[in-house]
């Protein structure tokens, strides 16, 4: 079956029953079949009451198998003991698309009833939406099959809500604002649809413009974020999402895994997606209905236009904080705003029109802007002032927007009195981007700057993996076998080999003599380590002797070393120790991947040590990523100039960094049965001479497969 | 002259004389005696010009000498070549007060004639408010002395302007958003009054709850620190500073001085004043309306009651952005809300009413938070829902407000359409604390939250410096006296031992046998470094040598030495080289101090190298600093936790960090000649084991002096 298809008839159905329709305008039932008579749904609609009767003129029927023509879609409103029957029914009329309204299923506890429910619906070649949802709202079949307050305005943002309470509400709040939608899903328990299958829609809907999606969890992240990759290069998309708390970090075993704090590998994620992430729901709004509206950018200069030095100052400080940026070649500032203020001549960016400034000025100003080739986005600030008409400024603004429209995004903030709030009011109801306060009109513009860039940017291009996979599921298989679950130092440098990680020279030498041997073998000098499967954390058991520089220091560390091993457990199976090259110093770096909880497989970077553990300086991607998104990812620590290199010191080797990350990337993708890989440290060295992974730690989890995409 | 009993004057004055005063309504001059009479001002005001003739009923004088009683304050409105000319006359009728809202002055470049005027004006026991300013206005004389549009009311928060532009604005902005003002001041230029005078005043004004600053430089910052510490034990103050830029840093010669980004060291000083710093002007605002009615929380746990969990969570999220601590103890929330909802017993905080609530359900919820001992603050929320009636619950908001009034802090956020924001628009301008944003009613709580833990604060204890101040500075007289802004090692060593700052016992050699024999004393192993006052950067200039173990070494090492120095630079003249005592390795950290632009005496603390050139991990305060300041600001950095001691390591010793910060405060204080000294690095040992500085510098600049306070 195609799932494109099915999708589409969830947002344009042929006609939609509602399951459990009332005549008690105080019961949901009823409010449904109000509000898609009232949207102007023209397909058929069915309402279903075993009582039968009639609901605001339309007759009911007892149950969804009489309807007379295709019912694409069943609004499913009654308890929840009864779902399962109305599925039935529903199976037996040909449904589609089950939108189940009814609570009281796994949110509650009762999983069983809902996988029930939706294993018997895939079974029946029906999809499920919800359960605990409020409905859906589709500007393209004017069809609102919710149970809000109706007076949903068609337009171009579309909304998928996790929480309904806080959807409902939105309904009212997008109409209060006149923030029209092409769209209003609440997608409640995701049984079955999810975000990435409603955005499968809506990224073909050529009515939606800008995508608001309210999260609270991920589950089947990689599908997501596949999607968004993808929806982010020809639409805004926007996300809100509530719960930045510790929750899951915690349970991660493994030392990557406890950096993992949740949020910071969403915030990561959706910044790699080309997601634009809004605070609150009031910035969320903000964004969309500007996005919704606004032209992009022709470039990247943004010119401010005040009457007031403080105002314009604040919106500078904006402008650096929202990374939106501000023109400024001072010959052009002057010959274009010459005109406009021939005693002052300002070359300066704030353009400062001064408090003496009349609605001309202004409209000048703006004209200077909007036909300027070299300007490419206009701020226009006004603080209040005794001599000017505010009914006149409202008219410029007006007719100015409507010259901007379409060519160059502007917006405008106005501070000041009564008279000022009541203009600003008016014109936002218009859909006019104007903002009581500096920082909010900045931060739309930045929001538009940013998804400007992510929609300019280059296609990314993955490569193959280009290691053995086969080798390395068959080191994997061995360890299993062993009845373990994580690779010994010998297994981990074997699947560091494969990958084409390299690490140093070494050999596990069974007792002293082949210790030695190995030392002379290797070179001084070495590093020794012990070799046990009971002894995982092998610093604490004093189980490691560095810088080992002949023959005797070889001999009394190997003794200390099997001292404090019995000492720290006394009946820890040890297999020998590793003789290591002992490697020079570099950058030491930290480079991990694992099977997130919420997004699948993941990478992770960070420098050495301190850096990521005190001061959690570490990025993350999902993966697999391209040697572009690595680099992206290894850039983002604050740490970074280390690698390019500071107080005079060369540039160090970020290729080889990359090439690791690329590599671990593909590894916890094709392996999904590898719950973490850390290469701790991976010395990296001056520029060209390449990194050595001195310890590769490999644990193992249940293999969940790769998610369908 | 009691300058207390001055500034009052400003506030409070018997007589106000417009110069400039005029009969056309488009005049300034006009309009201030229009605000004064309308703001019901009910001292004697005299319109002063020359034309004679009649303004709104009041006689025109044609010199402010010709007034019949006394004038505390003249308000100069004329062009800024005769305010010379009015001043005299002003001096003549014993005038206390200069309100110039002429600019034109320094402004423009004139500082020349700005300079003039406020000498002849403190010569003649007036002081100046301004120029370029549009004036004042004090509840205390029902006096508006401004430009403005009129109509302010009055009330509890003071506001002082540093532009003229914003703060016109404001005051529409404030009557239109039913905010109360004890007081608005325009500073412009603050040729003679500035912020710490205007302060002065509003500290002991009680009708002054809140103080709201707007700041776009700092002159005499150390003044006005001071200021703000004293009342900040008492008021709310809030302050936005515009500007974030680099300027200022880039001027700071120092190594210390390069990382004094501008806004890093004024956000720092402005925290250990106990001020609360809002982005932008509608924060600001929001916290001081909120800050001027609400009651101190008589504790730290807030509670929210919410009806949606969606926005819940966003609230919780919010709370922990703002520092807001949400109550937790599981049995008292069971409890304590049982009764409101018998189904469910929540036992978490959010308290989730759920989206059947009912208006009683909130009351109940409301009342049971208000009256639990344990629980200290309210955050209510509310998600519009078809089930609710929006009018009574706007009366339930009205009747919750007045019952917490005075006993416990509340605040309100509404979603949803039309008529929830039509509820938030009246109930806001009845002064209820509703916001339509989670995030906004958070922050504004959290403002109340910070300020009440720094009114709640220890009185800071300021220990007297120990060291001999004379013997200081005869070392820096001698460098002097050598032409020399920088002191050489061994003086900056000497000024570390007056200091009691621990360095490594070291001889200068003049010579080979010198060396060696310095070295023999001190014992192996040793370091030498050059000393010449022709090379700053030691190490740059191969000027450095290292864990010398032996003899040999050091000879071999000090003709190395000197070889690099000639090399590097030929003419150098070569005094010899230091012989050092190595210092084993520990924690590394850099102190400094120096006089800032704006704050003057201020010190900095970071950890050694990468932490504060790469990571700029550092912590500003303004010095004097008291043994718990100084560890505020030690603890304020992210690296702080390599101090307590990390994977396994002891404590360091925090004592000698604290002892080195607050002696190099009191010196930058004390010794106001030195521009910058620097210690770095200081090694930090184990609790217990003190600390050593590697290296100090220091350079001299003018003496600017004290500043009067």
């Amino acid at each position: 079956m195609n799932e494109q298809t099915d999708i589409r008839s969830l947002f344009e159905p042929r006609g939609v029953a509602v399951i459990g329709a009332s005549s008690n305008p105080a019961k949901i039932g009823y409010k449904i079949v109000e509000n898609m008579i009232a949207s102007g749904y023209q397909g058929e609609i069915y309402p279903i009451n075993p009582k039968g009767g009639e609901i605001l003129g339309r007759p009911v029927l007892k149950s969804v198998v009489d309807a007379a023509g295709p019912v694409d879609m069943a609004v499913i409103t009654i308890p929840a003991q009864f779902v399962y029957g109305a599925a039935e029914e529903c199976a037996q009329a040909g449904v589609k698309n089950l939108v189940v309204i009814t609570s009281g299923f796994s949110e509650v506890g009762d999983a069983e009833e809902e996988k029930r429910l939706v294993e018997f619906s895939r079974q029946h070649g029906m999809r499920v939406l919800g359960p605990n949802i409020f409905g859906i709202y589709s500007a393209a079949a004017a069809m609102d099959a919710t149970f809000g307050p109706g007076g949903i305005l068609p337009g171009h943002v579309a909304i998928v809500t996790q929480s309904g309470a806080l959807g409902i509400a939105m309904i009212g709040k997008t109409a209060a604002e006149s923030l029209g939608l092409s769209a209003l899903v609440s997608i409640g328990n995701k049984s079955d649809l999810d975000e990435a299958d409603v955005l499968g829609y809506l990224a073909e809907d050529d009515a939606t413009k800008v995508i608001l999606l309210y999260i609270e969890g991920v589950k089947n992240g990689d599908r997501l974020a596949a999607m968004l990759k993808q929806i982010t290069k020809r639409k805004h998309v926007v996300v809100i999402k509530s719960g930045r708390s510790k929750r899951g970090a915690m349970a991660a075993a493994s030392h990557t895994g406890s950096l993992a704090g949740a949020d910071d590998i969403f915030d990561s994620v959706m910044r790699q997606c080309g997601v634009l992430r809004a605070t609150s729901v009031q910035e969320a709004f903000n964004w969309a209905r500007f996005l919704a509206d606004a032209p992009l950018p022709p470039g990247p200069n943004a010119v401010i236009i005040t009457n007031g030095g403080g105002i314009g100052v604040l919106a500078t400080d904006a402008c650096e904080l929202y990374n939106v940026n501000l023109y400024d070649d001072q010959p052009k500032l002057r010959e274009t705003f010459k005109g406009v203020m021939p005693d002052f001549g300002s070359s300066k960016n704030p353009v400062d029109l001064t408090e003496q400034a009349a609605v001309d000025d202004y409209a000048q100003a703006l004209d200077a802007v909007r036909t300027s080739p070299e300007m490419h986005a206009c701020l226009a600030l006004y603080c209040e002032t005794a001599l000017f008409d505010t009914e006149q400024f409202a008219s410029l603004l007006r007719r100015q927007y409507a010259r901007f429209r379409g060519k160059k995004p502007i917006v405008f903030s106005l501070f000041g009195g009564e008279k000022i709030e009541a203009t600003t009011q008016t014109l936002r109801k218009e859909g006019i981007p104007v903002f009581a306060d500096v920082y909010e009109a900045v931060s739309s513009l930045g929001a538009l700057y940013q998804s400007w860039r992510n929609l300019g940017r280059e296609e990314d291009v993955l490569d193959e993996p280009t290691f053995d996979v086969e080798a390395i599921r068959a080191v994997l298989q061995s360890a299993r076998a062993d009845g373990r679950s994580f690779l010994l130092a010998d297994e981990a440098s074997n699947v560091a080999e494969l990958l084409g990680i390299s690490m140093p020279r070494s050999t596990v030498a069974r007792n002293l003599e082949e210790a030695v041997s190995a030392a002379e073998d290797i070179g001084y000098p070495v590093v020794m380590k012990v070799v046990s499967k009971d002894i995982i954390h092998k610093s604490d058991a004093g189980g490691v002797a560095l810088d080992l520089e002949n023959r005797e220091e070889v001999i009394d560390a190997f003794q200390a070393i099997m001292r404090s091993c019995r000492a720290y457990k006394a009946d820890a199976a040890i297999e020998g120790v590793e003789v290591a090259e002992m490697v020079k110093a570099g950058v030491e770096t930290i480079l991990g991947a694992r099977q997130d909880a919420s997004f699948g497989p993941t990478v992770m970077f960070g420098l050495g040590g301190i850096y990521v553990e005190v001061m959690k300086d570490v990025a993350f991607r999902a993966a697999p990523v391209s040697n572009k998104e690595a680099l992206n990812m290894i850039s983002e620590i604050r740490s970074y100039p280390l690698l390019l290199g500071v107080r005079g010191e060369k540039r160090k080797d970020i290729e080889s960094v990359v090439q690791v990350a690329t590599t671990l990337g593909h590894l916890v993708n094709v392996c999904r049965e590898i719950s973490d890989i850390e290469v701790n440290p991976l010395v990296v060295y001056d520029h060209g001479n390449g990194a050595k992974a001195l310890d590769v730690r490999i644990l193992l989890g249940e293999d969940k497969g790769v998610n369908p995409s």
